[in-house]
């Protein structure tokens, strides 16, 4: 996998850069921002990485999050280079319409290095673009570029490589993970990350209060043929103090049934009003369902919002199956 | 990694080999058995693997285990070598005596291919022994057996080989997952093992009623400091149709509470007669506490059994544990 070479060139020429990634950063998106800040750093330039705060706890323990800045209080005089990192699109740099007003604002070089597909809602603007959606995650990407510039894979950006890998593959458990993605795995740890202390910090770290969610939602799982359907209520949210993003890997927790080809979880969001995100396994695509819903995703990741009890949502997600001949 | 000269001469000298594994295979012992006996194949030779019946669900996807044959119709003649794999005593092979005995009778060679600390109730017999306890599994040595003999992984090598390595490294999340364990993995994923399929079929393939079991012991979940105790009674296991087997992994999960330092597992065998599972992060050493209950093994991993009420034994053991300063 080579980087296009006018994108080295810039990184060899250029001297301070500036990082943005997606708004609500994941793994990928931190790991491969602070990846690419401390490579630069190497290369004896300047970089600043910019994201939206809080930072989650899961990710706090990434060498150098701390250094990370708070994107509200982002400036954009004295950078030459705007780097997105797996994001393709500046409006989801952020929710907030005054900072993407602002960061349109800048009139230098842009890039954007990432594994997404590229957002139709293209963007207003000239970049140098290196986007591969058949890789596994963007931290892949800056894996390549500092290969290609023949640098040192420090422990440090093998930490943050190994996570933003993991988090975008399950730990290794997803379609997207192919021997290259084993192989670079293999690669950073021989670079010291270390496998099972990073998969620790990443995956085992559920607070109490999720953990209590998560036997609520488990008590609601109903099987409806290959169907494993379960559903959050405001009130379930509200008795273990939690929120949305308490919820993130649930949905794929069902599928370890052997019986189930589809999961499904509903997340009130206020009465007779509820998200839903769809999993499956194998070749049942999803996105289609989502799609009939007003939704959207990827054939094995969808979602919608409905308005609805949870008996009537329940109802017309189990017909739209049906229909599709999907159970 | 270099196999002993004595093991590569031997494979490629006797033509007739007879492969065992240990008692209650796992997916390192099937994984390991099949591909070497289909490796000696490639040689050709001949050779049988034998196990315990009947195979369990979860590993019945893999390529020619239909070809395995049970133990209970074992007969040694025609075999010239016997060669014990993921395991290092004869003994190891069955709880049934006559099948031991019989085994025992076996004269000729004995190659003993294992990463298990070896055991100190020494065999009595010659064997050429290639124990490295530093693998993260047998699938290991058995894929650097065949590079050193220069042939070829074949898709249904890989598929046996990668579906070892996950399972005694959890899907690459257990301490053992090295540099070296991720390389091997892309290696075998290059030769056409499917990580995501074999991730599926070996951890998503709980039946319903293993399910069930999973929520009822989530919910009697108790939290004591940074200890997570739960508890199958024998009514739960009747109620859900299940057996001790279907709790495998269940301890583990419990590990996935940051807050968390050991988590406990009590099953019951019979009116006040448990069975304990503990299991620990980091440095803590768990096997030290099951000792002192007469139980043993591993660091991270280790039980006893325990003649006692549930409550007498959850007492008995947070005081083991506070005596030790562990909580």
């Amino acid at each position: 996998m080579n980087p296009p070479k006018k994108l080295l060139e810039i990184l060899e020429k250029e001297d301070n850069f500036l990082i943005l990634t997606h708004s609500t950063p994941d793994g990928d998106a931190f790991g491969s921002s602070i990846a690419l800040k401390l490579f630069l750093k190497q290369l004896g330039k300047k970089a600043e990485v910019f994201t939206e705060f809080p930072i989650p706890f899961q990710y706090q323990f990434l060498p150098h999050i701390d250094l990370i800045k708070n994107l509200e209080h982002l400036s954009l005089e004295n950078f030459n280079v705007l780097i997105l990192v797996d994001c393709n699109n500046l409006s989801r740099v952020s929710y907030e319409k005054e900072i993407i007003d602002k960061i349109k604002k800048f009139k230098r070089e842009i890039v954007i290095i990432d594994h997404h597909i590229e957002d139709s809602s293209s963007n207003e603007f000239e970049s140098i673009k290196w986007i591969e959606p058949e890789q596994a995650a963007t931290g892949m990407l800056i894996y390549f570029i500092i290969k290609a510039l023949r640098k040192d894979i420090t422990e440090e950006i093998a930490t943050n490589l190994y996570t933003a890998i993991i988090v975008d593959t399950g730990n290794f458990q997803f379609d997207n993970t192919s021997a290259n993605v084993l192989n670079v795995a293999g690669e950073l740890a021989k670079a010291g990350a270390k496998p099972s202390y990073i998969y620790q910090r990443s995956f085992e770290c559920w607070t109490d209060n999720r953990f209590n969610l998560f036997v609520k939602m488990l008590n609601t799982v109903e099987k409806i043929s290959s169907l494993a359907i379960a559903c959050i209520t405001k009130e379930m949210f509200e008795q273990t103090n939690t929120s949305e993003p308490d919820t993130e890997r649930f949905v794929e927790f069902l599928r370890i049934l052997d019986s189930i080809k589809i999961s499904a979880l509903f997340r009130q969001i206020d009465k007779d009003y509820y998200k839903a995100s769809l999993r499956s396994k194998g070749d049942i695509d999803v996105s289609k369902i989502a799609k009939k819903f007003g939704g959207g995703g990827h054939k094995n990741a969808a979602g919608y919002r409905i308005k609805a009890s949870y008996e009537e949502a329940k109802k017309r997600l189990i017909d739209e199956l049906n229909e599709n001949c999907m159970l």
